[in-house]
Order: C-alpha cells, then structure tokens, then sequence
C-alpha cells in the first residue's frame, strides 16, 4: 500500500495556503498548570468551516484534474467534513454533493446548504448513504472524496502539523484525536517526517476504541453503533489510515466520557476557546494522566491538534 | 488634573511585562464579511483571570512602595478587577483585600478566593461597599486600589492598545467598550499617543448609557440602576475617566441589548472564542453600523479590544 509521506504533506500546504487558515498556537497557563506539562494547542476551530476538515478537503478539491473537477465531487457526512467539501468546491467553482441522514442536526443542514453544498437526504443508515451517493455518481460522474481514507485527505489534515512544528520546532509530542484516522494518520506522517525523535498519540474515547483494538490486534476491529459525546470520532478506521497509524503512531490512548466533559468545560472556561467534544478528546488524555499520576509526558512540551469548534450553542454537555 | 500619558503607558508595560499575557490578535473571515470591514481582535479574554483588568491592577500593586505594599491593597468588587487585584496582589506576595457583595455569582466568589483573595461579604448597596471598605482601611493601612478612577489603573489598561499597535501599525479605527471608563481611557491614550489619526470608538450598551450622556452633556451624569447583560459596564465615569475620554475619544456609540447577545453568540459560533457579554458590546457596534448601512467604518481595519471571557456556562444569554 502507497501510505503518503512528508512530500504529500508539503504539496498538500502549497496547493491549500491560498485558501487555509494558517491558524494560531495558543497557550493557557492555567491548562499547564492543570495537566503538568507545556501544551501548544493548534487552534484548527479557527480554520474555514470550524475544522482541521478543510485541509483535507481543499487538497483533495484542488488536487482533481480539470476534467475531473467539471463533474463535481460527492460525500456522504453529516459532519465537518461535509462543510468542509461544500466550501472547497465552492471555492473551485464546482458542485458539491453531500449525502446527508435527514436527522442530521438543523445546524449541520444549515452549515452545508450556507457554503454551498447541494443535499440530499437519506434514511440515517450507511446503506442508504452509500446507495444515495452511488446513484449521484452515476448521474453526474461526480468523485467521490471520502472523509479519511484517502493519501490526498490524509496529506491535506497533516498540514496543521506540519505549520506546527514551524512555529515550535522543539516538541516533544503531539496528541491528535482519532476516528476515521484521517486527523491522527496526517499529524504523524508530518510529526515523524519533521522530527524523527517527536511522540504522536491518539486520542479516542473509550466509548468508541476501535482504533485502539484494531492496533492492538494488528487488524482492523470496526466499533458497532458506538455512544460517544465525541460526536466526530464515531467512524472506524479505514485500511490507509490503519497502515499509517500502526507504522507512525507510539499509541492509542482512551478516556472516558466524563473526562472529555470535563476537559471540553475547562477549556472553554480558561482557554477561552470553543472547542467541540471531539476536539476535547485530546485533552482529556492529558487530564487522565495527571489525575493517575504516572504521567510520562510530565513537564514536556506537547502539541494538541484542536480538530474543531462545531458545537450546538443551544445545548452543550454539560447542562444535559 | 494630571491625565495619563503615553509614557505612563509604555512604563506600565514595562513594570507587568513579567506578569501579564501578550495577548493574540485573532481575526475570522465570517466576522468580517458580516461587518463589512476588517477586524482585529485583541484576546483579554485571554489574559490571566480572563479580563484586562489584570493589567491594570498589576500595573497598580507594582507601583506601590516596599513600604505600601506591605500592608496590602483593597476594593470592592465583584467583578473581574476583584480577580485581578488578588492575582497582582499574590504575584507581589501581599494581602488583597476584596469586599464583595453577598449575592454575588458564585463562579466569582470561588474565582477570587482561588487566586488567595481575602473576601469580606457585605450588602449589596454601595454604601456597604465603601463602609466595610473603610474598616479593612483603619484596621489594616492597605491602600485602596480603585477599578478605573486612576492614572495607575488607566495606564495599566492602555497597554493591551499599544501591543495591538505594536502588531498592526496601521489600524484606522480602535473600539473599546466603556463603563467606568479605565479601559477605554487607557486605549485612547495609547492608541492616539501612537498614532493621532486613529479613530477611538467607545461602545456602551444603551441600557446604561451614561457615558454618552456625560459627554453629550458636559459633565458626569451617572447611571441610577442600570440593567444590561453587559455586567461589566454597570458602573458610571469617574472624573479621571470623564476627562481622558472627553480629550481623546471620537465618540460613544451605544447598542441595543439584542444586538449585544447577537454578536455575542456570533463571536462564539464564527470565531470559536469564548467571550463575555461586555465585550460583545464592541462588536455589537459593528453590527448595528453594518445593518444601519451609514458604515463610516466600512472597509477599514479596526482593532477591538475584547475586554474579558468571564462567563458562567452554566447560563448563557441566549438560552434565557
């Protein structure tokens, strides 16, 4: 298998920078304080759409011949990702099409419908995304972009890294959250690839530990209709983003679902950031680790990859 | 009366340098096209316990004699100045003493004794206030540190402009909002110190809208019971305040409180930073101008001092 490396990654920042964030680092004394080490956290809640997803989705856009992009691109997501795609067509001039379940959060309909994207809606089940997006593609040729399993996705996500560790050279590891694997596949191709020496680690709750059995087993183990709060981290990994994690990640780390509460609230409360579940899943692990005490990354310099923002105002976690 | 001076700016940047946060200056596309100019956010929200108000009290405490210091500061308050003086206070290893009125939000009650602040509870009149006031005085000797209606004070808050300044030499216009008026007192002297062709806006939420009609008027007309959401700007212009700003600032611009609980939960959903009801007020200018269409502001780079992210999350405006 073709896994892609710190090229692709670097491509990949040439072809977006005309239309990414480059976003900040930003620190908080009193997070470091709370976990014990010295965290960089890379705000990808500031990237266009909320979401490290636009990297991804923009060096995927923009990486499809003339010919290819004439017939639009197509997505099944409820998510990020699908926003994501909307925008990077857009911006491309070309249509998106993005299968979504039709109870899909209102603010996720509106979000996809405002930067362009052309819906259709379908029963909540893969079946009906996969035959809604299969029938789209025979209709208009459109290319599938699919969410993370993919060398052009993953080199398009690594590229947060990648401008990370411009800004801080030093790190001594970072920490990105894992579903699908494309965020976490992205982070160590570009970690390992910039600074052999560096830790990557996953994040996962335990809720949703596929990627952390799968690894453990050496083969991939899909979750069955996991319950997380970590809305974002529900899918399992794909065979690219396994490969790569197996190769370049030191380990899967879970957490519970009340740690992610607690991390996401503390974070919005000292950080003065609005971070979404899933990119409190990061956080989280360091919580877990100062509250065991056995804290192998105590006094380090570590970098958290902050997937994203998206978070329903009208209700958040924890007044549930 | 001897108004403060730039140089008393750069000398309180100077003495809290060692303390305080250099706060970032974030922007977000969506906020811009929205207000229809280019808008640069500078993070108190961000800086130690959330506010500006730790510049200033910083700046205060640092200027005392080994001889003041060492019986200790006072103010009543029960806002964000309460933190930052116990904070200041700490960081100088001295006593802060914090008279707070009994019913006030337990999130600040357990924020200021956090930072080692020793609370005296009294009621919740002003009269209270000054009299328990004057008791820790007799007793203790500590000197009282006033939240605005100081040259100290005032400078200490001018120095979040002039690193803003530092950053973006050429902004065309600075917004602050106003309620005791040490904030924006602080930024206009900084800001036109820098550069005398920038505009200073204040912002004032027209529910206590006492600054605009002290100035209108000539004189200090206070506000008799304000209600905002803008919890920070209940409290009315002192005559330091009343001077600097009638010497330095353009004009007060008041909003209504819609518009404030509007920009607010934009400011949250668009550029992922968590921010208090008083500091939407700045941006709630921009909004009120953008849908007024008369937009002397529009397509010019305007600085927005975002006062303070103190907020409790357990209640948020919009889901009164």
């Amino acid at each position: 298998m073709n896994l892609p490396s710190l090229d692709d990654v670097r491509a990949a920042a040439a072809r977006i920078r005309p239309y990414a964030n480059r976003t900040p680092v930003l620190t908080c004394a009193s997070l470091d304080d709370r976990v014990g080490c010295r965290v960089f956290m890379k705000c990808e809640n500031m990237q266009k759409v909320g979401a490290f997803k636009f990297r991804g989705a923009c060096n995927a856009v923009f990486s499809l011949s003339d010919d290819e992009a004439r017939r639009g691109v197509v997505c099944h997501s409820s998510g990020n990702h699908a926003q994501a795609l909307a925008l990077a067509a857009r911006l491309r001039g070309i249509d998106a099409h993005i299968v979504m379940p039709d109870n899909a959060p209102a603010v996720k309909k509106a979000a996809v419908a405002g930067y362009g994207g052309r819906i259709t809606y379908c029963k909540p089940t893969l079946e009906a995304r996969e035959e809604t997006q299969r029938a789209i593609i025979a209709r208009t040729g459109a290319t599938e972009i699919h969410p993370f399993n993919s060398p052009r996705i993953i080199a398009g996500q690594g590229t947060a890294t990648l401008e990370l560790i411009e800004d801080l050279p030093d790190l001594d590891a970072v920490i990105a959250p894992v579903g699908g694997g494309g965020l976490l596949s992205g982070t160590a191709t570009a970690a390992k690839g910039l600074r052999p020496s560096i830790r990557v680690l996953g994040a996962e709750p335990a809720a949703a530990d596929d990627a952390a059995r799968s690894i453990a087993a050496g083969h991939i183990i899909p979750s069955h209709d996991p319950r997380t709060i970590a809305d974002g981290l529900l899918t399992s990994l794909g065979e690219i983003t396994f490969a790569v994690i197996r190769e370049r990640v030191e380990r899967i780390v879970t957490v519970r679902e009340e740690t992610i509460v607690e991390a996401m609230r503390f974070v919005w409360e000292r950080a003065k950031i609005v971070i979404e579940p899933s990119a409190a899943v990061g956080f989280a692990v360091l919580f877990e680790a100062a509250a065991k005490g056995d804290h192998d990354l105590r006094g380090k310099r570590v970098g958290i990859i902050v997937c994203g923002g998206n978070v329903d105002l009208d209700r958040l976690p924890w007044q549930a």
